[in-house]
Formats: structure tokens, sequence, C-alpha cells
């Protein structure tokens, strides 16, 4: 079974029909279904699968051990996100296992799939969040306490699916057997559209991070309230929207976004009383980033005091530049015929991991250019390219 | 039992844990909590509660028919509203009534209150819904059709609370039994913190109306699409809320607001598809609203065509400028010592009904100036002034 027929099984779970695209989110029914959906597979497949102390699915090829050959990728998406992020990851990793077993290869160490919770930061707001914990990149207390868009914490969710929160935490012995790490995922630009190649491998990813403003300001009647009299949180809010994509864009190369905004209570005829936003920053370059989101808080502490309003920014999460093994980037690219080095303003849990052990990641190529979207594309056969080249990745590092 | 102690049996009722204050919306369990408490206490009064075509409850005191005197208002609030807009009105119009009976009064007339559905327009996006239908100011197919943010439509919404909206339309009538209608409320501004009197009469409210503003541009990755890519439609939303401020502020007492925003997918890491915003435009003087909602919109195109977004603009609602009979409001003002007549930004019912009837309203001060908000309030002083004057107006009007 190729891994376009294992996406294809998966394509009616976790649709989102009010935004488009997909929404599964760790914890949640959809995430449920994938997780046992994953299970099962990995089960007919011959794989071992346990579930690590921080929610991590693990499924194993031989005894679980150090000098792992580990890849893998998430099942879980941003809210309205496409089909490829994470899973095409999971499923050319199961099926690269299963052509490695099926061509009679032995392999001198273990292999693993992996499927880590909460890459996208979809939930909680902190991405990478299972690779994060299981390498002690966040506090577990910290990581306990985060809540969903209801109130709900990390915890009381991990909780009601079943796991221990109390074990959440740094996991030396997990971490310990990943002799390598591969992670296969959709290319989320245009890096591979001009080029004659349906693989990359990941040379860099860009520092990035998430910082929420909370504008607080004084709720009140839209009809009855003059303009002179307002604090109005909707204003120094919309002000820094613009000064994000101003200062961003006299940095080369750097991204800020600002993809999610609630206004409180968010009546029609209501002044707002709090609007907080949320500010994705990435700028290639080591303290760049930071210096980015200082500016972009000058211009909104500014707004703010302008309206009479209060502000306060909180860093949700923040990761330095990373730079991929290159040795094994080279191996990789070698191996698989000099493909292209790509490097990414997209994070990842092979990033995360980067920091530990050698790790590195595979591209397939995508059409649209587009990602965290419905359009998000890759093409049947550029899919089969990305499972085979993984598969020959494999080899190489298990023989 | 006075119209506070009236008012402190539901302030339990529909609290709004999340964004404070109450969260009150039409044909919800906090709704249908009111609409019980509401049939019961008029019961106890000896009043014969039904409720017409629309959802409106009405509670008579004699026989239903032409010349009544009704007074009234809603017990629906803004999402996170206060506890006195709405309620207020209809509590003190329970207690004047029970006051009146309770003082041997035989009117000549037959009297009622009135609890009109979906004031606030709160859930289904247009004010005044209930008195609207009623009075023909809407088409029936279109209220029918409304959604609320769930994708739920007001039709299904009413059959679930055991409406019939098959049934749903101008009622003439329940309107021709109308011959004066009195609204009681809230005072939503700072209009009678700096004069000498607990309640004033009202003259006139601006014209007003509600837009929806909805652009579309590209979802996608914010880490992965380059600034230069990009069609944000985060973009233009933040441009109109600075449009909005700016072009409002150029015109004498106007007031535009937006304070419901709502990105889709709202991501942190993504690239909105579609932004939606809701202005609230309101300006003394007629034809002055749309050409303020023009402007605005000229200027929102103008973003979003710089950033490759699309913009539709759709009229929610839109009422002129009203003014109360000017007679009733004079014979009230006399009857009540010469209380103030105010102009006010905030749309009711009673402006509504004005259209077909003498109507008028009775306005309660509020210290703190402040609506929609938890910070509205009024003084139980001035609540119990407030009911005097709503009783010697429907005695005035009943005899």
């Amino acid at each position: 079974m190729t891994a376009s027929a294992l996406l294809a099984q998966i394509e009616g779970v976790g649709r989102d029909a009010a935004r488009g695209g997909y929404s599964r989110h760790v914890f949640d029914s959809a995430e449920a279904e994938l997780r046992e959906w994953f299970t099962d597979r990995a089960a007919r497949r011959g794989l071992d699968v346990q579930t690590d102390r921080n929610g991590n699915l693990w499924a194993w090829w031989g005894t679980p051990g150090p000098d792992a050959v580990v890849t893998g990728s998430h099942l879980d998406s941003v809210p309205g996100g496409g089909a490829f992020d994470g899973p095409l990851g999971v499923v050319s990793a199961l099926d690269a296992l299963a052509s490695l077993k099926a061509g009679g290869f032995t392999p001198a160490r273990p292999l693993a799939v992996v499927v880590f919770a909460e890459e996208e930061g979809g939930r909680f707001g902190v991405p990478c969040l299972g690779s994060r914990l299981l390498t002690g990149a966040i506090d577990p207390d910290r990581a306990r306490r985060l809540t969903d868009p209801d109130g709900v914490t990390f915890a009381d969710a991990a909780r009601r699916a079943g796991h221990d929160p109390e074990r959440f935490g740094p996991d030396p012995e997990t971490l310990g057997n990943i002799g390598h790490f591969i992670e296969l995922h959709v290319e989320q630009g245009r890096g591979l559209i001009d080029q004659n190649s349906a693989v990359a491998v990941g040379s860099t990813v860009i520092a990035h991070g998430r910082w929420r403003f909370s504008f607080r300001g004084q709720g009140n009647h839209a009809g009855a309230t003059r303009i002179g009299d307002r604090s109005d949180p909707m204003l120094p809010a919309a002000a820094t929207v613009a000064a994000a994509r101003r200062l961003a864009s006299g940095m080369p190369d750097a991204r800020a976004t600002v993809g999610r905004l609630v206004p409180n209570p968010g009546g029609t005829n209501v002044i707002a009383s709090t609007v907080d936003l949320w500010l994705d920053a990435r700028v290639p370059g080591e303290a760049l980033t930071p210096a980015l989101v200082a500016d972009i808080t000058g211009a909104a502490r500014e707004a703010a005091a302008e309206e009479g309003c209060e502000l306060t920014v909180t860093e949700e999460s923040y990761s330095g530049t990373v730079t991929f093994d290159s040795g094994l980037r080279d191996r990789m690219s070698g191996l698989l015929g000099g493909v292209p080095a790509l490097p990414t303003g997209a994070g990842h849990d092979a990033a995360i991991l980067a920091a530990h052990v050698p790790a590195g990641m595979l591209y397939v190529r995508n059409p649209t250019g587009i990602s965290h979207a419905p359009e998000e594309f890759a093409e049947p056969s550029d899919v089969d390219e990305g499972g085979r080249a993984l598969a020959a990745v494999l080899r190489d590092l298990a023989r």
C-alpha cells in the first residue's frame, strides 16, 4: 500500500466544514481517531506500538534501543489546514518501513516511526510540544498549564485522552535511543516549484516564535459612546497588524503574521474591552527575530498609549535558527542523486531534535506553494518519489 | 416587589464567565429561563401571557384590543453585556403595572408588558428583530435565513425553542392594538450624569446600521510564505479599523466601531484566508451614516486591492433617524416635572415602533456612562424613581 493510498484512508477524518480543510488538534476526537488508525496500520505491518510519557506514539521495527534510525512527523493540523502537513511524513514512514521489510532488508539497528503530539500548537499555542517535552525544551509545569481557546488545560485534555500528565517531561531514555532522526514533510513554500526535483533535503530552519499581545481598553456601547470618550483596544490591535507588516518588510526575508485575533466580547454593537492577537515572527539570522518583535512591540505600545489602553506582551515560544547536521544533509543529498538543499521558514519536530541528535529533513514538492490551507498539495507521483527517497535514506542509515 | 428586587432574581441567569457580564441570546438556554421567569412573574401579577407569531412575549392587563397602552423592553443581551440593558425596562414595567393595580387604578383601556425578541442582534446580527418582524420592517424570509456564529439559522433556532418560524412576519393585528408604546431603558451614555435628574425622556435616535466587510485573500503558511507572495486579508481588515476611526473623527458626533472581527481559520501560524469584520456606524443627520460607510468602504477597497484581496460589503441593517412623537415626549416630560429630553446613539424597539404608533422612551441615569459592558449600572434609588415615572406615564395614558 503506497503512501498516497494510506493518505486516502484518512481523508475523511477531521474535516472542518466551517473553515475548510482539516482541524485535527491534539487530544480531540479526530486526532484520537488518527492515533487509533496509526496504531492499527503499524501493527498490521508488524511494528510494536508504544506511547511515550509525553503522548508521542512510537512504532518499532526491532527492539527499542540505542542508535535507532527514527523517522516520522505528526498527525495534528493547524485549524483549517491541508491534508499533507504532518500526515505525509507519517504515511511515508509506514510505507518506507513496509517496503524495506518486503524487500528483505535486515536492519543492523532498530528502526522506528514516531508521531509527535501537538506539532502545530494549534490547540495549546506552543508548537512541537511533544518533542519539546521529550527533549526538555519546555518546562513540564508550564506545558501542563497551557490552555486551549475554551480554557481547558493541556493536563486536563491529556487526562481525558487517557494520558497521565504527571509523567510529562524530559525523557532521556527515549531520546537516547535515537541515533538519527529523519522527517519527511510536504514543502510549504515555492522552493521546489522551479527546480527539476520532486524532493529536497533540509538545510536550515529560520528562527521563529510566537508572541501574544493583549490590549485592554474599556468595553462600552458602540452607539452611545462618543469617539473622544473611547479606549477601544481594536485600534492599537489594528495598528499592530499594520506595524508588523511595515517593519517586517524592512528586513530582508523577514516574515511577520497576525493570523489569530480575538476581540472580547466580540459584539457588533459593542466596543471591545480587550483584544488579544498573536504575532508569528521569523527572521533569518540570529537575534533579528527578537529585534523585529521589539520594534513591533514599541509600535504597539505607542498605539495603545494613544488610545488609553494597556498592553501586555507574552512570549509563547521561541526557537533560534537551526542548521541541520551537514554530514547527514550531504549524505542524503548524495544518496538521492544530488537533490537540492532548501532552507525553510517553517518549524518542525526535526529542528527541536537537531539540538540533541543528527537530524535531517526531506521535503516533497508542493505545486501550489501553499501550506496551512486546503490548497496544500503534492502530486501522487511526487509522494511516491518521496517515499522511495525516505526508504533509501533509512536503508542507508540502518545497514 | 420593586424593580430592583425583580432584577436581583435574575442576576444569576446567563452569566458569561469567559467574557464577564451576561450573554443572554435569543432562543438560548439563558433567554429561555428568563422567558419562563417573566411568564411566571407576570402570571403572579394577574396578567395574561401570550407569545405573538414572532416570538415576542406579551402580558396583558385587560382584554387585548385596540388603543392599548404598551410598555416593555427586552431580556436578551449583547455578548458580555450588563445587567440593566433590556431587563430594567421589563422589570420596571412589571413593577409599574403591579403598583397601579395595588393602588386601585382602573384603566380605561388595556395595558400590556411586551418582551421583544433579539433586540441586540447579539445572536443573528440584526437588532430589534422581533419588532422589525412585527412591523414588517424586515422580510420574514430574510429573517428566517439569518445565521448565528455556529451556522444555525434563525428559523431552526426558533423551531428548537418551540416556535413556528413559518408564522414569522408582519402582524397587523398585534401592531394595531398598540395605542401608545413606552420603553423604559437604562441610559447608555453620560447624558444624565451631569443633570440633576434620575430620569429623562427620549427625543431622537441617531441613524445607525451594521455592515459586514468580508475580505478574501489566500490562506498560507506564516513562516514559509514571503511577504511579497502574500494576500493576507488581515492587512486590509486592520486598515479598515483605522479608516473607520479616522473618517468618523472627521464628522461631528459620528461613531464608527469594529467590535467583532473574525479571521478564518484563525491559527497563529496561519495567514488567514478570510477576515470578516462588522462595522457599526451612526451619524446624526440624514444620509450622513451611509456617506460615512461609503467613505470607509472606499478605504477598505483600496487596502484590499493593494494586498490582492477581494472585498464584499453587505448591509445587515440600517435605520434612519427617529424622532419620537413630540406630543408624547412633552406630555411625559411635563407629567414628570419637566425632566430633560435626551437624544441617543443607541437603537431601541421603541424606535422601530415609532414609525407606526406614538412611541416614547424613559431613560434612567447610569452613573458609569458605560453600557454593553459589565460596568453598566443604575442606582437602586434611580431604578425606583424610573419605575414611579413609568407608572405615572402609564396611568396618564390609560385613564
